[in-house]
């Protein structure tokens, strides 16, 4: 499937944007942006001016606490739901609803344990009008002052020295879901009539697996997203700090538990140290055996699901901007496994990669504690690229945990799981969604966009573009420094302005296009 | 060292009582117990009188979250030092000092963190009687509700089904410190002569490491512990359910930390896995080295460092009533690593473990966090026996965990480093105050007690033995499954009212020995 695609990507990477008539008989010359110039004149500055008000929208939002992954918290990823609804509404947002998805699903520890909603609302539903629907998520990843942030991260501060908006959600991913709302206020205080129907699709759950929302998506395709031209998603990051990008390709993420149980409760290491198989000791053998430190997976079976890398697709990756300073700008230290270029993206978008994340039940604060753990559980995942199948991976990760659990004659008992998994996804960046974008690239920012793909995973990329049977576009606001899943995560107040602008821009270009 | 003290042991393990005068001339025949069964008979009515007030103190001193490891909780840990000290002022004990330690060394967050107070107190002061001193700490281990226990860990709870008090320190140690207080309340209320001078020793530090007190102790030696006869320390347990015993060993223990740092901050494994070396799988790899699952130390030169077992050590093992059952049955299964008596009690008291406890700075929570941790601190600690010594124990340590650092070729940094060490200890289990409470516990549960040592550790014995001079005695009020350190820990309350009248018979039993 990659490959093809790659050769798809190449073949057809000269072609030049169809000059058809647009499907809007009120346009002049399709894909030209010349007529839609007076329309930024007017909308730009209007978003320029309401930069405070934008920043403070942003401010309620990110002092939410909507961690998705901490059941106590559910409360307030829900008042963020609700929080979201109220701004559409006063905005003029129509059908607004907030759709329930049921129980979450174990492991939980409240078995009525309501996921969180999910956020439909329309704006316009003009039928001479393409259709965007945009989807973004306002649950975020744990946070706690202690985990080494400057201030406290469920406020937003702003910097004034570095420009910056900083708290967590502000880059990923509510800075950029609250720019769809402040796109449809510069539009109606600049009195711009807007260029295409909105539908929103805002979800509560993106950080904890999307529970739900592809059973929502496929429930929807032929009602509340009928007639869906195009989706649009602005949950990804540039690759560096300077040129926007667009971006194609997304890594799959399957996450593992490894649990191992001994003793029926935590045992003092004195009276117990010596005498009984330790979980924890078990635990270690275990995670050592999936990756060295060279990066190098060690599981059977997983090389041989890899799609091969083509002389074409090399050619891409020499095209881009990057460098090994970057990276390790980016990860504040020299701790990069490889130096050029090609290799660093390569390995970042079309291999995999397993990154062993942290024990629950151990000892994990500060000082000295002289317990044993009883039961202990290693979390792992696996960032997953064509042409990877997620069932057979898991079958070859829970083999092997099985086997280096049973080399080792523990009397413990062992399980490896699969927690969730999400499907890798890869685009053509030449498509009418991509151009659209690109053209709005160059207004706002003076450039061509780089075409990229991203390490990271957002799992219903690929539903959306199964279930809607649409494209669809990764459009990013934030920079490759934001610190998302971090400490100190920020936006910087550029970027989140200017992406603002960009959703504009990219809406007017793409309700010319000749194609869908 | 330690195979000649057995060797000493043994030789002596058949001699009789001396017959000679004892010290207090209105005493009449040394080490018999009959005069002092009139005193019992009023004593331990009175102990089983006073029980729910017992209980009510221990309930109070409970309640106090004074865990020594969690610097915030440290104001706790000073309010619990006050209540003992208001404890013992109403009980007419006198020279109540909180003595000031001086300020925690590092590894701490805040600087100028103040060391908690020792309580020093004393109970009569006639050159006629012996001086005994009694050392407890009134420190404990963490312990939160979502850990897993039934109740809250800071509320005394009387758990009437199974007769026991829950809580955490109900065992270790505020019931067997606040046990000293009630034999000094109940001898007042039953009009009984106090047969000894009484010095507390009561520290809030020992949980994490008994900063400070060596120091103290060498200090106070020849001022405020000027004339003590004996040290009897109430911190351990028995060996199983049903039978006391009296301890004359311990192992030592020496804390370390593996310290991993790689990128400034913790990433985002999307964008960075695969493409940046992981502190985390580095570490993995080097707590994997340090110990199999068998138990076995893999650290080089450790082994070379353990006196070897004799003959005439094996048959002590022999004797003792123990079985692979009890293991199972306080470990709550079936994890065994040996499965006959001696093996395991020689592997519990004479043979070093390693245990690896935990991670700091990684993901512990529930569900999935997709972090790459920037800095992971491995915890882990070696109990030590005769005849290893702790600095070389270190230097290999440290050797040991660079070497494997140094063949995963990392561009990340590690240290490794001690956090504390305690030392090990063993005593003759047959001078006089080991047959004075051989003799008290005959009295109160009709039994020989069995003579044992421990695979915990209370460093501080050996302090008070070789700053002081004398012998110490170490004597157990809880059961072998009390849970200290764990889980709904608990003291059975026979174990609580016995151990009270036990303390009481026992100073009564030293005061009349013609040995100190």
């Amino acid at each position: 499937m990659f490959v093809n695609l790659i050769n798809k990507l190449i073949s057809t990477s000269a072609k030049k944007p169809p000059q058809s008539i647009a499907r809007t008989v009120s346009t002049t010359t399709a894909m030209s942006p010349a007529p839609l110039q007076p329309i930024f004149d007017k909308l730009f500055p209007k978003v320029e001016e309401l930069k405070p008000d934008f920043i403070n929208v942003l401010k309620q939002a990110v002092e939410i606490p909507a961690v998705s992954g901490d059941e106590s918290l559910r409360p307030m990823v829900v008042k963020k739901a609700k929080f979201l609804a109220s701004q559409l509404e006063s905005l003029g947002f129509h059908d607004i609803q907030l759709k329930e998805l049921g129980t979450q699903p174990p492991p939980v520890n409240d078995s009525n344990l309501q996921l969180p909603p999910v956020v439909l609302s329309r704006y316009g539903s003009d039928p001479a009008k393409k259709t965007v629907l945009v989807y973004g998520h306002y649950d975020v990843q744990p946070a706690q002052r202690e985990d080494g942030w400057d201030t406290e991260p469920f406020e937003l501060v702003v910097d004034e020295a570095t420009q910056t908006l900083r708290g967590r959600g502000s880059t990923d991913d509510t800075g950029p879901l609250t720019g769809w709302l402040h796109v449809v206020r510069a539009h109606k205080e600049a009195g711009i009539e807007f260029p295409v129907n909105l539908i929103t699709c805002f979800e509560g759950m993106e950080e904890s697996g999307s529970l739900g929302l592809e059973e929502l998506i496929a429930k929807e395709a032929k009602q509340y997203f009928k007639g869906v031209d195009a989706v649009c998603i602005s949950d990804n990051y540039w690759l560096g700090t300077k040129k926007p990008v667009l971006t194609y390709g997304l890594r799959g993420c399957n996450y593992y538990q490894v649990v191992v149980s001994g003793p029926k409760a935590d045992l003092h290491s004195g009276v117990f140290g010596g005498i009984i198989a330790e979980p924890m000791v078990d635990l270690m053998q275990i995670l050592s055996g999936l990756v060295d430190s060279k990066g190098k997976i060690l599981i059977d079976g997983i090389d041989e699901m890899v799609a091969p890398v083509t002389e074409k697709e090399k050619e891409i990756y020499e095209k881009i901007d990057f460098s090994l300073e970057e990276l390790n700008e980016a990860s504040g230290s020299n701790t990069a496994l490889y130096t050029s270029k090609e290799d660093i993206l390569m390995h970042r978008w079309r291999y995999p990669s397993l990154s062993v994340h942290g024990v629950e039940g151990a000892f994990y604060g500060q000082g000295a504690k002289t317990v044993i753990p009883a039961k202990v559980s290693g979390k792992f995942s696996i960032r997953t690229v064509p042409d990877m199948d997620s069932e057979k991976l898991t079958k070859l990760v829970v083999d092997h945990c099985n086997k280096s659990f049973a080399k080792l004659g523990s009397p413990n008992t062992c399980h490896a799981e699969l927690i969730h998994d999400g499907a890798y996804w890869v685009s053509d960046p030449f498509n009418a969604q991509f151009t659209a974008a690109a053209e709005a690239t160059k207004v706002v920012y003076g450039m061509e966009p780089d075409l990229t793909r991203e390490g990271g995973s957002i799992p219903i990329t690929l539903t959306f573009e199964q279930e809607l049977k649409t494209s669809v576009l990764l459009l990013p606001m934030g920079r490759g420094d934001d610190g998302a899943h971090s400490i100190n995560e920020k936006l910087d107040i550029s970027n989140f302005i200017n992406g603002i602008k960009l959703m504009g821009a990219y809406l007017h270009f793409y309700a010319q296009s000749p194609e869908n």
